[in-house]
């Protein structure tokens, strides 16, 4: 193949195939990942209106799921759409943290929290996969908000880009396998990722082991020859031939530029295209076709087990099948907010309303009031007359949300649409057994009319069958066992990004750290409105003590949790770890591992969560490496990540984490290493009194944090270059 | 003079001179900044005794004064002891902001808030200077800390930098023009300050015009011919033998060797200790003597001026001169705490305290109980009996305060050592009247036993008269008038720096950027226990409505405040500024100026602000300078940032803030841009519908964060490289 033939294949051939070249067959791309998104013939641009596919939920409530097993179908439903659609890779999953409630494309990750996004993300492609389709793990990497997405640079520290931003992706790339990894638009640290060698070929290939594909976003290249060089593969959408031209002269350029392409970067990348398209040939299967029903009958039962019930004071849910009239009350209820705006929307093959499927589900008068309008045009009648439905009612339930949630835009705030906050708290006046059900793409601001309303049930956005499944979970068909995979904070001033959110520019520096979501509220001892993890049942589990012991490892953590109602019901239980006496700093506590069980009435689990050895690491910048720190790890279990039930702690065996001793290390750290203090008592004894007044202890204390080589700064100080060269050499052989 | 004597000469003679060569003289540079610390001779490594000298208070007692006249009247009596005692140099002011509470050398530094410390910090370097005594004004920069002060970089952005972390710098280089600037032990994004060469000379020399001498803090010169290169004049203490000649080595070998040393920067530098000794030699008085006496009063005077009233419940203070019996409890009231460790520790003249101060200013019976011992030796008897004395006085006085703060090493909690809250807590239950005096170098947590205490007394670290200013105070010789200059949260936790302090793996991250101190918690809208600015009187004043008009370019606001009570008091007047609708990020309020004035009983002052058109800018790092915005600000004008009585707004006329519209710009960019939307336009209407989906809404506003040069990616795309190009040079021709 020429250098031309190699370019153009890395180039993608149109908005959704790459190029055929040279007898390579194209193959189709398309969004994702809640959906199968194939575009119409004639929309060049690939934003407007696509094939009909199931809307699945998207990962907004796979992720309040927090159930591996049922993401897993979801993924496996999903790859059997693609491959009936001819499509070989769908764009998905998108397992970026949602650093800020306010990130318009929450709606399209699961969780604020590295671990939960990893373990749902690895079981979404192993499903997609295991039907001959192929994942583009996205967006890599730290692609936490819209605003100005094309050229703000993240601005992390490396520890935590290792342990938050980039957790999840190695989890997937180790333990999932992707085919392919989609580049972010953003910078980070000030380069593009789309030319970030760092991130595209050190991380992810020498240290993780990827062997698929890199693509880009579509449109996120910059400069051709750079991301090729960087470790980029194929440069969506296509042709560029600018870019190709640019990549052919690069080539042969060759040795003589130093700016030039390495002929083998550009032979790497057209090879990887083509056994990305060999994968795709294989798993293509032109007579494939799908289940209709069957997949939203899926769809139904993943919204149904996203639900996630806030309040519920006095059992007002589940609602009785007869004898009780129902109010419904609000647009959205027939008008179903179920996914967001931008490259993920859908062409749903059906949709489910709420209120259709509320009416189907009981007996008893089912009356409803649109409350207001979706396009806010309402002179105050739409309310009126919602107010008096409710109050002529057993029962009122309201369904407000929050305006559209898009790719391409952040939000500017928390709240909901005044009026809507307005017509509930009307609402629960006119009748107080009321029910609030939301429906929205990230956290809303629940504080404080939260307070007035006896139950509610937060319904995110959950694709085309999410009406039924909010009436399953109204009426008790389905015992509700979703729960929170972000903070509900009392206000946005409490976030721990609120003071670095969005930057300006072209710098959002992450300034809270390592402190992301639940990490930073419990940092800071913050009051939240519905914390990490939280989530209600209409049943209770009670826990027992849990126990643990160290395996392969890692550690292996079991506790008893029985459930203590009349109904059958699904706990998430959750463990939680933290290190006594680190070294190092560590958020209050992480999340380690969980288990979603579903456990009968009056019936008690041994639920078992294994906790491998590398969710123990931390990195250590010093060392450049992951390492586990040994002593006592604590890990507390509960419902949540302030329902904390049980705790054990079990001795884990750490790594070497001694930090060598420089002339640049301070007098104190050669105090606090055994070696380093033998050394340096030594050399004290050997300046026969030289080291005048170190010997006080108040000085001493005060030149603690003095590096050795610095010693030699201060008159009469023996320590000059040579003497400490030689403390360096002795204490190191 | 040869290289050789040129190396000397910028290398120090030894601990405390510069080196005699050549003829020319060594001139003598000692510690402060609130005392003359000459060494004794014999003690090398400067840290033990030094000869007296009066001990003014510290500065964060002189920042709590907010009165640049009586920190003038200070710093030139430090200049008149300086000069008397043959010192040319006194090592101090230090205008580093209090980022965190816990910082080990907040004691020395003035306030959270970059506008107080260098508006006292001009008057101080004024008031020293004017007696021919040079200062010194450090650390230059961003030395926040003292855990790993030696290596730690401090990680910042620019415009927080330029903003909050050398404002005050850059106000005293530019005001009061210091003899000297002393470069900071730590690195500064990665680089060490004392060879930072956009620290040392860009910024320093070239922005701000700086002509005098950059010397180094003691040790923190690291590599010679680098700090020589930067910008670094004079490296503290020596002789550094090893330095000398590898600076002599560098000259030498010229420009054969890139990383050698341009002579004219040693000749520089050697130039500049010729200059500063010439100053010296002017400004040098063999027969000065000062007045002991004298200072030992104005040591009093400002220490009185320094305490904060924080609470007087039932106008328990001032206390009645006779008729009621007083228990001072606390061994502090004995053993005064006044000043803090390290090098800036005075050997004063004379030492006052709070108990014979106490019992000289009341004809009634005094009786003293220690409460505690000092090195918390207490079996309980001497709580026990302290609190046996409180109950049979009229009113008891506790005194207590911190463990040591000390140079060198930061403190790990703002709590106060429970001990001797238990003993405040027993104390008032055994006497309702009963008052607390505190004495800490650096904010302590006061919530919440606080609440159950009738009156609470911040008096810092005071110098050797702050016992007898406490007594002034209580008994009302004084009328209270300090003003917190920074703030007391109610948690540690709450602080802005929190999640970021104090770093590790050598580097610790300003994550909260601009919002230091009282902007942190007003950003956030958190609740404190005294907010910054806050200080009680025994009087009350109100404010009449504020005006304001622009002046030069900047802006001055006017009040008439009243002094409503019968006692005569002194206001500070507080103007908070910000701007409606800002194209940037604000925090909430900045202080802008501020004027602290006498007030007779009943009478009305007409206060004047004037907010010089410098404190009107903020750094665009952009356009990379300083920009007045246009539009409305709007000044609060006010008792604190959190008691704000009356506000006025004045239309600024802004500078040229447009950024030039690049390929890079968004099209979100070129649109909101008048020049660049027509151009857009006319480009569209050119493109005869070859722009495609680009016409839909929806489309556009998901493109808007696009750069136009990404435009081209999009197949069917008009907008290839050379289009654009063309479209930048219209809109910017």
């Amino acid at each position: 193949m020429s250098a031309a033939e190699k370019a153009a294949l890395t180039g993608g051939g149109d908005f959704w195939h790459t190029a055929a070249v040279a007898g390579v067959p194209a193959i189709t791309l398309t969004d994702g990942p809640h959906g199968v998104r194939l575009q119409r013939a004639g929309d060049d641009a690939g934003l407007l209106d696509s094939e009909p596919a199931t809307c699945f939920p998207p990962a907004v409530a796979l992720g309040s799921t927090w159930d591996p097993e049922l993401v897993h179908r979801v993924g496996a439903a999903l790859g059997e759409e693609a491959r009936a659609m001819g499509v070989s890779v769908l764009l998905g999953p998108g397992v970026n943290l949602k650093r800020t409630p306010l990130g318009g494309r929450n709606f399209e990750y699961y969780a604020e929290d590295p671990l939960l996004t990893g373990v749902l993300a690895v079981e979404w492609v192993r499903g997609l996969q295991g039907r001959g389709v192929g994942a583009s793990l996205k967006h890599f990497a730290v692609n936490s908000q819209e605003t100005d997405r094309m050229r703000v640079s993240a601005d992390v520290d490396e520890r935590t880009l290792r342990e938050v931003y980039l957790r999840a992706f190695r989890r997937v790339v180790r333990e999932a396998r992707p085919w392919t990894v989609m580049c972010a638009y953003n910078k980070v640290n000030g380069v593009h990722a789309s030319e970030h060698r760092w991130l595209l070929t050190e991380v992810l290939r020498d240290e993780w082991g990827f062997d698929g594909l890199v693509v880009s976003d579509w449109g996120a290249v910059v400069d051709r020859v750079a991301a090729v060089r960087a470790g980029l593969d194929l440069t969506m959408p296509g042709p560029d031939t600018a870019g190709d031209e640019a990549l052919v002269r690069a080539v042969e350029d060759g040795a003589l530029d130093p700016a030039a392409l390495d002929t083998a970067a550009l032979d790497t990348a057209a090879a990887r295209v083509l056994a990305l398209v060999d994968r795709a040939v294989a798993g293509a299967d032109p007579g494939a076709t799908y289940d209709v029903d069957a997949h939203h009958a899926l769809a139904r039962e993943a919204a149904s087990r996203a639900v996630v019930l806030l309040r519920n004071e006095g059992g007002l849910l589940p609602l009785p099948r007869e004898g009780a009239s129902v109010a419904v009350i609000g647009e959205h209820a027939r008008t179903p907010r179920y996914q967001g705006g931008g490259s993920s929307r859908v062409t749903p093959t059906r949709l489910d309303d709420a209120l259709a499927e509320i009416t189907a589900l009981t007996t008893a008068p089912v009356v409803f009031a649109a409350g207001y309008a979706l396009d806010g045009d309402d002179d105050g009648s739409l309310a009126a007359e919602a107010v008096e439905t409710a109050r002529a009612a057993d029962v009122a339930v309201v369904f407000i949300g929050t305006a559209e949630e898009t790719e391409g835009r952040d939000r500017d705030s928390l709240d909901l649409p005044p009026a809507r906050v307005a017509l509930v708290e009307r609402v629960v006046a006119a009748n107080p057994r009321t029910v609030v059900v939301l429906s929205n793409g990230a956290v809303v601001r629940t504080a404080p009319w939260d307070r007035a309303v006896p139950a509610l049930v937060e319904a995110w956005l959950l694709g085309q069958a999410g009406g039924g499944a909010v009436a399953d979970v109204l009426f008790g068909v389905v015992n509700p066992s979703g729960r929170l995979a972000e903070t509900i904070p009392l206000a946005l001033a409490d976030h721990p990004s609120h003071l670095d959110f969005p930057g300006e520019a072209g710098h959002v520096r992450y300034g809270e750290g390592l402190h992301v979501g639940h990490r930073g509220f419990d940092a800071r001892g913050q009051e939240v409105a519905y914390p990490f993890g939280f989530g209600l049942s209409y049943t209770t589990f009670s826990y027992g003590a849990a126990t643990a012991s160290e395996v392969d490892g890692g550690v292996e953590v079991r506790v008893p949790v029985t459930n203590d109602g009349d109904r059958d019901g699904r706990e998430v239980v959750q463990v939680y770890g933290s290190v006594l006496g680190s070294a190092v700093r560590r958020v209050p506590r992480e999340l380690k591992g969980f288990a979603c069980v579903e456990i009968p009435a009056g019936r008690t689990a041994e639920v078992v969560v294994r906790v491998p050895r590398a969710d123990l690491e931390h990195w250590d910048p010093r060392l450049g490496r992951w390492v586990v720190e040994g002593g006592e790890h604590v890990f507390e279990v509960g419902a949540s990540s302030r329902d904390l039930r049980t705790a054990v702690a079990v001795v884990v065996g750490g790594d070497d984490t001694r930090v060598p001793l420089t002339a640049d290390s301070t007098l104190g750290e050669w105090r606090a290493d055994p070696r380093g203090a033998e050394v340096l008592e030594q050399a004290f004894a050997e300046s026969g009194g030289g080291l005048g007044v170190l010997a006080d202890p108040q000085v001493s204390a005060f030149l603690g944090s003095l590096p050795l080589s610095r010693l030699g700064a201060f008159p009469g100080s023996p320590f000059d270059a040579g003497v400490v060269a030689e403390l360096v050499a002795r204490v190191e052989s």
